[in-house]
């Protein structure tokens, strides 16, 4: 197998803090190999060794690719007039989400396909190597099942969601909704995913309701992750801590009971701040979280309704500007924290046995990342050791 | 000269109410034909004359390049340690702009020109077609003729920006500082610019030092522009209406009469929410000035001190959030009003005779700007005609 040297790398984020300076395991003047798929060295760059291939960093930054652990991908149709009219203060009377649940059953598999393909390809050229995706806009048996499948051709990271919302069809009979997620679309969609996940909120899915679903999927061998405390306070985060769910996600609303759980527990807080910049919303605290001990995680929730962002750097500023995270904080949630909230310890991290996933940026550092707002910054990534632009 | 029709456009924003919908003068299914450096030619596909070359924008947007009519790009050194420490909420001791200054000073032409030409390329690949720049980290007569000349080598909005700060080797007679501006520098910088500015505000200049400052220039040949009101309350804005200036930048900080004043008179109010974003400052609040009737633009105040983002795009989505434009109103401000700001008639619209600088947006409408943020959405850019990406 070919060897790569990446050399003269500015400054280096390995996220391993024995490899380099801080939790982010810095190192300056940084060359880094890899084998394959793997990371096979990094270090200074006069102890490099020798390798089949060189390529020049040119004094620029590289980190591990970014880790988005929560989008909702598998969707069609447009909702462009529904956010300008939300954005331009007039009334609009479409319905939301049910306008994508409406199109996207209405959609062939192949526009479906071809739809994720293109969002991943756009996060890709933004740094981002791995990316989590959800059903949710199917919601029945036959159109969640279609959504993983859809999902699992293209990631590895696929999440059952088809609690999302119960659908216009089951307005009348929310229990009989629940029993259609926890019995016959479980058993058509486990084969197709890791994760299952609920809505957990006012109007969608209450505690108990999301314990079922929860529980059910994980006697099916899913493992909980929860949509949690986006809008309001609620059971949700607890509950995700409870059950051992690898993230609570959204976590805007949070007593402190709620941040003493994150903090005591081995649940990801994963914050979306795209979702808060897109519908004016209120920005979850990190700095609590963090101060508390919590794990803390950056992701895009990217989908057409509330965040239609793939950008993790922009994420990334997002976090730094009004949530309270030091530049360095938030590249390793982007990152680092990602991976731990897919409890992946082969990505987020560039270390010697580390899949081989980087971000080549055009800029001295990390921090340019926060500093350089809304700047296309990424100008190389490689995944899995194969370059990719 | 050779001609290109430019098709299957979804949406057009020509910026001409005469040729389409609404302000922006919108056009569905549009093409626009391309003759040499100029539009001769938009409206809808089906009556696309002939052309020699045809490129099809695959169902995709297309919009005026955006004009960034304020950016203080010759400089040289680096200030990423102390963007960290201010978003670390750790102190530093360096000297904000006074290290830009050194720096900046220290460095060969060709350092300075190699600056400006990588952040106008980097500028342009996010569809920036025309960009205003200044000196004003010079602060001596050959410092600031110096960095005139380079900027004129490169674009053709260079504005004289002498009275940025008063510089430490004057920090004892900022009234003899003013003379400088006011004679020696401005014979040299006067034959370099077309544009004089004044940093109006508490710790820089006052209002009488600055309109001795712009009224000098003015009798030179130099169109005012204003740095005003940006940190408090100030004469700036007042100033600038009353003295004809082109723009008053900044406009974060308005009373009643600030506001009467630029409804009232020719300025344009520049708001530049890059600034905002990077030091975590109070929002300018753009629909009390659009509500009053006065002409917004948007830029990005392209800066290593408080705002180095070159992203429009980013600076639209800001707007539409935090500062209570509409998407259209934002695009608007992007593209005309910045050509407004500049007093260019020939550029922030696409109608017959106006310059050929073209953004293709890889999304169906320009509304995306706001709906997608930081996603790097422009996938090709005209100027002059030119393709250039
Ligand atoms: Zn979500
Ligand atoms: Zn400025």
């Amino acid at each position: 197998m070919a060897t790569t040297v990446i050399t003269n790398i500015s400054s280096l984020v390995t996220n391993d803090p024995s490899l380099g300076a801080g939790p982010l395991g810095l190192i300056e003047d940084a060359a880094v190999v890899v084998d394959g798929d793997r990371v096979a060295w990094v270090g200074t760059v006069g102890g490099a060794p020798a390798a089949d291939e060189r390529v020049d960093a040119g004094g620029r930054a590289v980190l591990p690719g970014f880790v988005d652990s929560h989008s909702h991908l598998v969707f069609a149709g447009d909702r462009t007039a529904e956010f300008n009219a939300r954005m331009s203060g007039r009334s609009y009377s479409a319905g939301g989400i049910r306008v994508t649940v409406a199109a996207t059953r209405a959609a062939s598999d192949e526009e479906l396909a071809a739809n994720l393909r293109r969002y991943l390809r756009e996060a890709l050229r933004q740094g981002t190597t791995t990316l989590e995706t959800k059903s949710g806009y199917g919601l029945t048996v036959e159109q969640e099942a279609r959504a993983l499948r859809i999902a699992a051709a293209q990631t590895d990271e696929v999440t059952y969601l088809g609690a999302h919302i119960v659908p216009p069809d089951h307005a009348d009979d929310p229990a009989g909704y629940v029993d259609l997620v926890t019995g016959p679309m479980l058993d058509a969609c486990a084969p197709h995913a890791r994760w299952i996940d609920v809505f957990c909120e006012k109007g969608a899915f209450d505690g108990d309701q999301a314990r079922t679903i929860l529980t059910a999927g994980a006697a099916r061998g899913l493992v909980p992750r929860v949509h949690a405390n986006q809008l309001s306070y609620g059971p949700g985060v607890q509950l995700a801590v409870e059950l051992g769910a690898a993230s609570a996600d959204h976590c805007t609303h949070l007593t402190d009971a709620d941040v003493d759980a994150l903090a005591s527990g081995d649940t990801v807080a994963t914050l979306l701040p795209g979702a808060e910049f897109s519908t004016r919303a209120q920005w979850p605290n990190a700095r609590r979280l963090l101060d508390a001990g919590a794990t803390v995680a950056l992701s895009t929730d990217c989908n057409p309704g509330s965040s239609f962002t793939s950008s993790m750097p922009f994420c990334v500023a997002l976090a730094v500007r009004d949530m309270g995270m030091t530049p360095d904080e938030a590249v390793w949630a982007a990152t680092a924290g990602g991976a731990a909230a897919l409890r992946r310890t082969d990505i987020g991290r560039l270390s010697p046995g580390a899949r081989a996933d980087l971000a080549l940026l055009d800029a001295p550092s990390h921090v340019h990342l926060a500093y350089r707002p809304g700047v296309p910054l990424v100008s190389a990534v490689w995944r899995r050791g194969v370059r990719e632009l």
